[in-house]
């Protein structure tokens, strides 16, 4: 993971939390690097998110990246190291808007086929725009931080008894904000995207299907959505960048994105210390970009800390698919599980992210 | 309006935003007020929101509101005037989860009637709980913001044919935050909210029929949400508590609210200088703390700055409704077309909510 320079913030018992980079088993405090005159370009580090930097562009990010890569192994980034021991990983960023879409095909083929058995398992929509829906953001919250089975209408009130996962990757947005009412063109796109994470969309798909018609999944995705607390800046995964599928019907315009779009990420999801799936994130059908130029397509600001999930990762494969209900091993989660999601990209790392399932707290 | 001491957030060309109340034509600098020493309790007010207020609890709402009643007339208030001719008003609270309720019967089963003609207007879940849905918090506008017809598939890409308003009352959220996987007991809820806006949910109809299944609305109803810039507290409007209509069934202990649950607001829309209708908020099936109860019964963390709207408001005569398609006069909204909202409890305004269309700037 530390060879991708990822962005996060730390504190410690005697520091308040601060930007940092992993290295290795350390963090590299940024504000004591800023502070100690050794970075050029100067974005506040010393502030308890990644949202003043995530604003700046993509020119600064590309500088800011250089700068350290040289620094690494210096005195002076000795000098500013903290041990991971000693700290406490945050959330890295402030999430402002979060979307959720539903960019898999075959994810949303065998939700297709299980939920309408007699039609189509596409809706006339999906090859032709990602779809997407705003989520909850107050409860994005990092690797780690357990998970309450969440309470709720099934319809009878009461504990989840079907609490499910999501993989999914989670596209970190900056850059310079789009006016309101001004889109975002697909060329510009990707430079509004500063990284990614890995994301586990915590599903009660009990509560999800007694609430969510006509206006879409609420309290059975809202209680939480946990996120790798280290940003993997897009420009760590350039030799990673691959041919999509092919998207028939073409694309409109303001979608039309030239090849490579998708990023070639290995994913596994661990139950309990066993790899129950593996995936690829190449086989995406939209991509970030695309993702990213529909949600501004009618003119929404884009803000620099907006979260875009790709929506659930499978494959073809029951042993690729990125959720439970797809998987089929015929249980949801349990008090106690854990779930490790990660991915990789070749012999380079993207981090983890980790969560366990404790009991309800209301049970009715 | 002026006789509820509405909270909002202003500016001059001299003086950046902070916090006011509206006194006539005239606002009640709350942050020279301060600086003078003529506030004894001293939430910050040099802020360019709500936010810092909002997140204090109930009991300090009522005090700085006891505090500033006593103050209005006094020679420390008078100092502290800006005439709002010098003023920009500014949206007055940075918007966390913006959450939107469809909790008016008359406007659900009007819908139903339109989109689904054969079969009952009311889904199954819609008796057993405030249906909602997360929206789009960068958008969330003050009145008189114009509004860009947006652009999106109709599904042929080009400028919305079908733009429609939605008149809905706006909760804005405050008080101490919940725990992550701690829900907000009903008894508990109405002490998180702190006041209303006047709220218009602009939407695409022809963006939004196409895009919304199976996740919800999304971009035909992320272009722009306006709100009235002057928040009403809820502390004004005790006398205007009044019964909501009969629950049956009666709603689960964590939805059961003693009544009078509901405010007797007047609310009308006008199109271009005539009122095309009028209603009132006392009608609405879901109360405010119900919405907010609910959106808290799976753990979801509710904060200081969430604003929940209450749904399109509608009665059931087509002159009583709060959106175009069901007050049916044939047309959307043109070019140019303004409308405007307005709030009143017998003599006392709750203020209004105004925007204008602009043409679409990208014609696809």
């Amino acid at each position: 993971l530390s060879e991708t320079l990822p962005f996060g913030v730390i504190s410690t018992p005697n520091e308040a939390p601060r930007c940092a980079v992993l290295l290795g088993d350390d963090a590299l405090d940024l504000a004591a690097l800023q502070d100690a005159g050794h970075l050029r370009f100067t974005p506040p580090f010393a502030t308890t998110s990644l949202n003043a930097f995530l604003a700046m562009p993509r020119s600064v990010w590309v500088e800011v990246r250089d700068e350290l890569e040289s620094l690494v192994g210096s005195e002076a980034a000795v000098a500013a190291l903290v041990s991971l021991a000693d700290c406490t990983v945050h959330t890295p960023f402030a999430v402002g808007d979060y979307i959720d879409f539903f960019s898999s095909r075959e994810h949303a083929e065998n939700l297709g086929r299980m939920f309408r058995p007699d039609s189509e398992p596409l809706l006339p929509n999906w090859l032709h725009m990602p779809v997407g829906y705003h989520g909850r953001s107050s409860t994005v919250v990092a690797s780690g931080t357990p998970v309450r089975r969440p309470v709720g209408q099934l319809p009878e009130f009461g504990p989840t008894q079907a609490l499910d996962i999501e993989l999914e990757l989670g596209f970190v947005i900056g850059g310079s904000e789009n006016g309101h009412g001004d889109p975002v063109p697909i060329e510009d796109a990707a430079e509004r995207i500063f990284g990614v994470v890995l994301l586990n969309d915590w599903s009660a798909r009990d509560i999800q299907r007694f609430e969510y018609q006509p206006l879409g999944p609420f309290l059975g995705k809202s209680f939480a959505t946990s996120i790798s607390p280290w940003v993997v800046p897009l420009g760590a995964l350039e030799a990673q960048r691959v041919d999509g599928p092919a998207q028939d019907p073409p694309p409109l315009p303001y979608l039309a994105e030239p090849e490579p779009r998708n990023l070639d990420i290995d994913l596994e999801i661990e139950l309990n210390g066993e790899v129950i799936s593996r995936t690829n994130a190449s086989r995406l059908y939209w991509s970030a970009a695309q993702q990213l130029a529909h949600a501004a397509s009618g003119g929404a600001v884009i803000r620099a800390g907006d979260l875009h999930g790709t929506g659930t990762i499978s494959g073809a494969a029951p042993d690729q698919c990125g959720s439970l209900i797809e998987i089929g091993l015929g249980r949801f989660l349990e008090d106690g599980d854990e779930v490790v999601m990660r991915g990789s990209a070749g012999a380079m790392s993207l981090g983890e992210v980790r969560g366990t399932i404790e009991p309800a707290k209301n049970a009715g």
